[in-house]
C-alpha cells in the first residue's frame, strides 16, 4: 500500500487539548491537511482572557468574551469538538485517558497519531490552595463571576453597614499581582468607586473605596520597560489606586490580607474582598505529560520543549502556549506568544506530513499592551514606547480585533462606547450561582 | 405641629417589596411624592422575564435581561435601594423582617409607614417540589442559565453517546406547560435542533430531536382566543414540536417523564431534559401577609385585595401583580396588568398624601402576544386577531420597547440582527456555575 492510499484510507488524528488562544490556531493550521483534528476541551467556550477582568467588574457580559468552540469550529470540515477532561496520556500506546463525559459515569480512552497539548496556565497562590477561596483568580470566566458577585456584594454590604470600620473593611479591595491583569484590575474598581457607582448608593460613600496593589517586584508590569512602568504607577496613583511595591502577601483569610515588605515586617490590611493575579503554574496534565516523556519541568511548572515545539525524543507530541518553554529561548506567557506556537505547530504537522522538515519556531514579537483607567495605556511596538491616549486607543483596536467573531466585537464595541459616555457599565448582575434545586436564600446574592 | 411640618420634618416611609414589572413601577409613580422610598428586593436586578427563555436557549447574555435595581432608580433621589430577603411582616408595629442582609450574619427590621407588596408568582410543580431537580423552571434568571446548561450539555452527551436509545433520551426535550413561556421555549429549542446545532456536530443528527410540549388543557396558549392557540399549534408542529394535549404530567425523574392522558392511561417518556412552565403559585410572604391581615388567599396562592389594592382593613398595606387578587374582578398574571396596578398604586399612595381618595384601579387591556419560532406570533390586540409576520413584527417592537434602559434594547436588537440574520445563536455559552474554590473536573461544564 503506498502512502498516498494510506492518507486516503484512514487520515492521520490529530488531538488539540485545549481550546485557548494556542490551540485554536493548531486547530485553524490545520484546515487543508490531509487529517482528522479533535479538539477536546472541558468547557464548551473559548475564553478571550485578556478581558476577562471586564466581565469581573461588569463592563461586559461573560458570553462576549466566550464563543462556543463548535460554533468556531464548524465550517472546519476536518474538525470536530469533544467535550471532555483529559486525565492521562499514554505515549506508549498514543492515547489520551478522558474523564467522565457529559453527564455521564466513566471515562474512555481517545487514541491519536499526533498529540497537541496546549492547556495554559493558571495562578499558583504561592504554594497556600487554601487561600483561593477567600481570593478568586481572574484567569477563567468562573472566577470573573465570582469576583463580579463578590465587588458588587461588598458595596452592597457595605451600604447597610453600621459600624465604620466594618464598612471600611467592605471598602478595601487588594489585588495581588501587578502584570497586566492586576493592573487593569485595580484601575477598575477604583473606577467604579470613584465614578461608576458613586450616585447608586446613598448611605455609603463609594468614593471612600480603597484599593490595593499588592506586588512582591520593586515596579508594576514587570514585562514592560521600566520607564513605562514608572508611567503606569503614576497613572495608578491618579485614579485612586495604592499600589504596594516590594510587599509579599503570607496570609489571606475572610477578612484580612497580612503582607510583608521586609523579613518580620509584617502588616495585617483588614479588607473582605481579595482578587488573586500572581503567580503562575500549570495544569496537571502537564506534570503527566512531562513524566510520561521523561523531561523536566522548570519552576513554573512549564514543561520543555524542542526548537519545533515537540517534546524531546516525541517526534508527534507538541506542547506550545503558557505551559510549554522553549529550552534555551524561553518566552513570555502571551496570548501572541500562544497564537504563533499554535499555527506553528500546525503548519509543522502538514509539512512533516508531506515529507518536508519545518524550521525552527521563531517569535515575532509585535509588541504589548497594558490599560490603566478610562483614556490611559501603555504600549511598546518595536522601538516605539508610548504611554497616554494614543496607547489607549491602539488597545481597543488590538482587543477588538482578536476578539473571535463579529457580532462580539460589534456588542463589544457597543457596551464600550455606553460605558465611556455614561461611566456606566452594563453588565452589574450578581449572577445566581447556586443550581436551581436548591432552596431559595439570600445568599443567592453573594 | 401641622400636617405640612410633619411632612418637611419627617417624609412617610414607603417600603415596596420587589423589583419586578409591578413593583419598579411604584417606585417610580412616587418619584415626585413628599415620601421616603425603600425598593427591597433579594436579587440586585430587575429580571425582564418575558426574555428569560431567550437567555435559557442561548440567543440573549443574561445580562441583556437583567438591569441592576440601583441604575434603575439611581436619578430618583427620594428613592433607595436594599439588598435583603423579607422574611416576615408585622402589621401591628409597622415592620418587616429581614434576612441575613448581605454577606452578614443575622437579620434586622424595617419600618414602614405605608406597605407595597410585589413578590410575583413562581411555578407550582403541581405540589411535587422535589420534581424540581429534574425539572427546572423559566422564572428565575438561575433557571433560565441552568435550562442553557442542560441543553447543551444534552446535545454535548448525544453526541458522544454510543447507545441510540440513550441518545435518543439526550435529544429528548420535554416542556411542561403551553402558556406563552412553554410555546416559547418549545419553538426555540426545535430551531436549536432543526437550524442553529445541525452543523456544529459531526456524531450525532441534531435534526433528530424530538421537542414535546406536555398541557393539561386541551388548547396551547389558554389565555389567548381559541382560533389562535389553533394556529399557534399548527404553527408548532410545523417547526417539529409534538404537542401533547390533555396530558398531565403525574411523575418526573432524571431520567422519564410520566404523563398521564385519561384515568389509568400512562406513558412513559424516556427524556434527559424537562423545563417546567406550569402551575403558579405565590412566595411564602404572600401567606404570611395573607394570615397577619386575616384576609383569604385562592387556590394559587394570591392574596385578595379591595378594588383600590388594598387588603381588607390594612388601607395602609398594597399587594399587586401575580401575587394579588382583585376581588370579584380577577385579572391574569401578565407583566401589563403588573405594571398598570404599580402605576395605580403609586398615585394612590401620593392622591392619600394630599387628602384625596383614589378611584378604583382599572385595568386597560393592551392585548396578548406570544411568538412562535422565526417569523410567526400571534396577537390579540383590542378586536384585532393576528397570526404570522406582522404579529411577529409587533412581538419584536412591544419587547424591546418594555426592555429597560437604551444600551440593553441596542444590544438585543443587534443579537436577535445576526440570529436572524444567520440562524445562529451567540450566548451560547455554558454558565460555569460552581464556586471557584471547588476543585476543577469536567462537571463544570454541565
Amino acid at each position: 500500500m503506498s502512502e498516498l492510499e494510506t492518507v486516503v484510507s484512514k487520515p492521520k488524528q490529530v488531538v488539540v487539548v485545549g481550546g485557548g488562544f494556542g490551540g485554536l490556531q493548531a486547530v485553524r493550521a490545520l484546515r487543508r491537511a490531509p487529517v482528522e483534528v479533535t479538539l477536546v476541551d472541558r468547557q464548551n467556550f473559548h475564553l478571550f482572557q485578556p478581558l476577562a477582568y471586564q466581565v469581573a467588574t461588569g463592563a461586559l457580559s461573560a458570553t462576549e468574551v466566550a464563543v462556543p468552540l463548535r460554533s468556531i469550529v464548524k465550517r472546519q470540515r476536518n474538525a470536530r469538538v469533544l467535550l471532555a477532561e483529559v486525565t492521562g496520556v499514554d505515549l506508549e500506546r498514543r492515547e489520551l485517558a478522558l474523564g467522565p463525559l457529559p453527564n455521564r459515569r466513566g471515562g474512555g480512552t481517545l487514541p491519536y497519531d499526533v498529540l497537541v497539548v496546549a492547556t495554559g496556565s493558571r495562578y499558583s497562590y504561592f504554594g497556600h490552595d487554601g487561600w483561593k477561596e477567600f481570593a478568586p483568580e481572574l484567569k477563567s470566566l468562573r472566577g470573573a463571576l465570582d469576583i463580579r458577585a463578590r465587588i458588587l456584594g461588598a458595596f452592597e454590604a457595605a451600604e447597610v453597614e453600621d459600624d465604620p470600620v466594618l464598612e471600611q473593611a467592605w471598602l478595601t479591595f487588594v489585588i495581588v499581582g501587578a502584570g497586566p491583569t492586576g493592573v487593569e484590575m485595580a484601575g477598575q474598581i477604583a473606577e467604579l468607586g470613584r465614578d461608576t457607582l458613586r450616585r447608586d448608593f446613598r448611605s455609603v460613600d463609594t468614593r471612600a473605596a480603597k484599593v490595593l496593589l499588592v506586588e512582591t517586584a520593586d515596579r508594576v508590569l514587570g514585562g514592560f520597560t521600566p520607564s513605562l512602568s514608572i508611567k503606569a504607577l503614576q497613572s495608578l496613583e491618579r485614579i485612586g489606586v495604592t499600589p504596594l511595591l516590594g510587599h509579599t502577601v503570607v496570609d489571606v483569610s475572610a477578612e484580612a490580607v497580612v503582607v510583608e515588605d521586609e523579613p518580620g515586617g509584617r502588616s495585617e490590611i483588614a479588607a473582605r474582598t481579595v482578587i488573586w493575579a500572581a503567580g503562575v503554574t500549570t495544569s496537571s496534565l502537564t506534570g503527566k505529560l512531562a513524566d510520561a516523556a521523561g523531561v523536566p519541568v522548570d519552576r513554573a511548572g512549564r514543561i520543555s520543549v524542542q526548537p519545533d515545539l515537540t517534546l524531546a525524543g516525541q517526534p508527534d507530541v507538541y506542547a506550545l502556549g503558557d505551559m510549554a518553554r522553549i529550552e534555551h529561548a524561553p518566552l513570555p506567557g502571551l496570548a501572541p506568544v500562544a497564537m504563533q506556537e499554535g499555527r506553528y505547530v500546525g503548519r509543522a504537522i502538514s509539512d512533516r506530513l508531506a515529507g518536508k522538515d519545518p524550521a525552527p519556531f521563531r517569535y515575532r514579537d509585535k509588541g504589548n499592551l497594558a490599560t490603566i483607567g478610562r483614556l490611559h495605556a501603555v504600549a511598546e511596538v518595536g522601538p516605539l514606547r508610548i504611554a497616554g491616549f494614543v496607547a489607549w486607543v491602539l488597545w481597543l483596536g488590538v482587543h477588538l480585533a482578536y476578539l473571535i467573531g463579529f457580532q462580539n466585537r460589534l456588542l463589544v464595541l457597543l457596551r464600550w462606547s455606553f460605558s465611556f459616555v455614561t461611566h456606566g457599565r452594563g453588565a452589574r448582575v450578581i449572577n445566581p450561582q447556586r443550581p436551581s434545586g436548591a432552596s431559595d436564600g439570600p445568599q443567592t446574592i453573594v
